[in-house]
């Protein structure tokens, strides 16, 4: 058996208080690691998971890295390689972290990267999109599209995922804290009104509005003012116990902004720079373990490089 | 008599497709006009309306510009001053063109120039944003910010005037028909529904983050797949006769975009160049007057300027 390659896909915080399905940065950890390498035997099989306490399929089909990889298999006629896939997940699942979007973006790449790179990371996107869709329902590329490409992407609409890198201030510090707590996407969605008063859509937007500005102007202020979310979070919030204390202490430790990553219960927060970054990390741990629930905390900055060989 | 000093204040398109309440830009004309003079006789006076066909009052309190600059000189404490105003509209009413805006706009520039400048342009919007209140009930500034400080602004946040002037590529123009057909901009808010699908909310903020960064990285086929309103433009469409007809035509003539111009009638097109906007112009012309409904048409770059000491 040779060794083969090995990929990394990280996690990503979707939504970020003011794009809701279309906005999402990728963190520098947690992610997935996928090992491929090439076998006599025809056709894409996966032979082994880890991390995954046997809840990941290995029927390629029904797998999120499977199915992206096999898509894009058959896009570039190559399904008849032999093909091994070895996925360990080292990330959380429902997490609101992009799990299945990180197994995904690291499903291409490592065919992409096995076969000497025949596309561009843009090209291998809608493949990913594919794969995170048969966890999650939805073809959109929030997570997906920052944990392949990485950086903080606006997708200005899914569909066609016309998508665009968001530039970053320097010293901009994400802390993301996922306490132990169960909540599924489906549930998350559930809770969602699917209508909005006009007078918080014109907010939202024009918050979503101000925080590109803010990034392309370097307004730190400006960013900070903008990271409000009047539509998402007020009917999310209730599903995630001590959510306004995590946030109220967070704000007080001088965080630019905080809101639920994804569909929760992964709380995020944005800071501009590292030391507030550690304080609003250890803020939002205090908060949890007071109320007695595990969690998992993750510092980092925006992830520029998204899925990479390793 | 003192011959006193005269500004213009240019007419605005709000709103700009995907920016309802939040998004405006100002013209190189037409405008409106206001002579402000010293006189001996204590206390803020409108000595002559001209170009209104009696529908703008003479009583200071009730009259757009009138009320803001008088709101402005109650802040600077010279409510005390002999000051005469002569307001010459010199553009239409109703048009969806801010022409209470332009006037507001004006009245604050002319006090601010008679009294040597003691604010700058960012310090006087308030106070035209008061006057403009008066005509309009809102409190929001996508016409009187850029009539006032020019460009295009995004305002994230009207309650406390957040605005943003954002890039303008070089050669952006826009075309500007205002069709002689009158509607109240009370019809045209009663129109509007005031819920919105999530789904659409998300697509409309998703294009005005395209259309920001378009302009930020000068991306002109970015800007044009932005430009479209898919909340507040389907509901008011039935409000302008033909409106469809000369979308259609004016975009098969290579427009970015085209929509609504504030409540209507006028419709805007944002050109690449100014062959196009010319072009487009045409267009727009020929649908009317095919229709037998008498217009005005305006082509001009993106005004920068704002109001002005002429």
């Amino acid at each position: 058996m040779n060794a083969g390659i090995k990929v990394f896909a990280p996690a990503s915080v979707a939504n970020v208080a003011v794009g809701f399905d279309i906005l999402g940065f990728a963190l520098e950890k947690p992610g997935d690691e996928i090992i491929g390498r090439f076998s006599d035997k025809p056709g894409l099989r996966i032979t082994k998971i880890t991390g995954a306490k046997g809840k990941l399929p290995y029927e390629v089909e029904k797998n999120t890295a499977g199915f992206a990889a096999m898509k894009l298999l058959e896009h570039l006629g190559e399904t008849g390689r032999g093909i091994e896939l070895e996925i360990h997940k080292k990330m959380p699942f429902g997490s609101g972290l992009g799990s299945s979007a990180a197994s995904a973006a690291a499903g291409v790449m490592v065919i992409n990267e096995l076969l000497k790179r025949p596309l561009t990371k843009r090209e291998l996107l809608p493949f990913a999109v594919l794969g995170e869709q048969i966890a999650d329902g939805a073809y959109h590329a929030d997570n997906v599209g920052p944990s392949l490409i990485g950086g903080m992407l606006l997708i200005r609409d899914n569909k066609t995922l016309d998508f665009h890198r968001l530039p970053i201030p320097k010293g901009l510090y994400a802390t993301v804290i996922y306490p132990h707590i169960e909540i599924l996407t489906k549930d998350s969605r559930n809770v969602l009104s699917d209508q909005v008063s006009l007078k918080q859509s014109i907010q939202q937007s024009g918050n979503l509005a101000g925080l590109i500005i803010g990034l392309y102007n370097t307004d730190i202020e400006l960013i900070g003012r903008s990271l409000q979310d009047v539509i998402i979070e007020p009917q999310r919030a209730k599903l995630i116990p001590h959510f306004y204390d995590v946030k109220d202490a967070v704000m007080k430790e001088g965080a630019l902004g905080c809101s639920i990553s994804g569909a929760g219960p992964s709380i995020f927060a944005l800071s501009p720079n590292s030391l507030i970054a550690e304080n609003v990390g250890t803020a939002m741990q205090k908060v949890f373990s007071d109320a007695k629930i595990n969690t998992e905390l993750f510092i980092s900055q925006i992830n520029q490089e998204g899925a990479i060989l390793l």
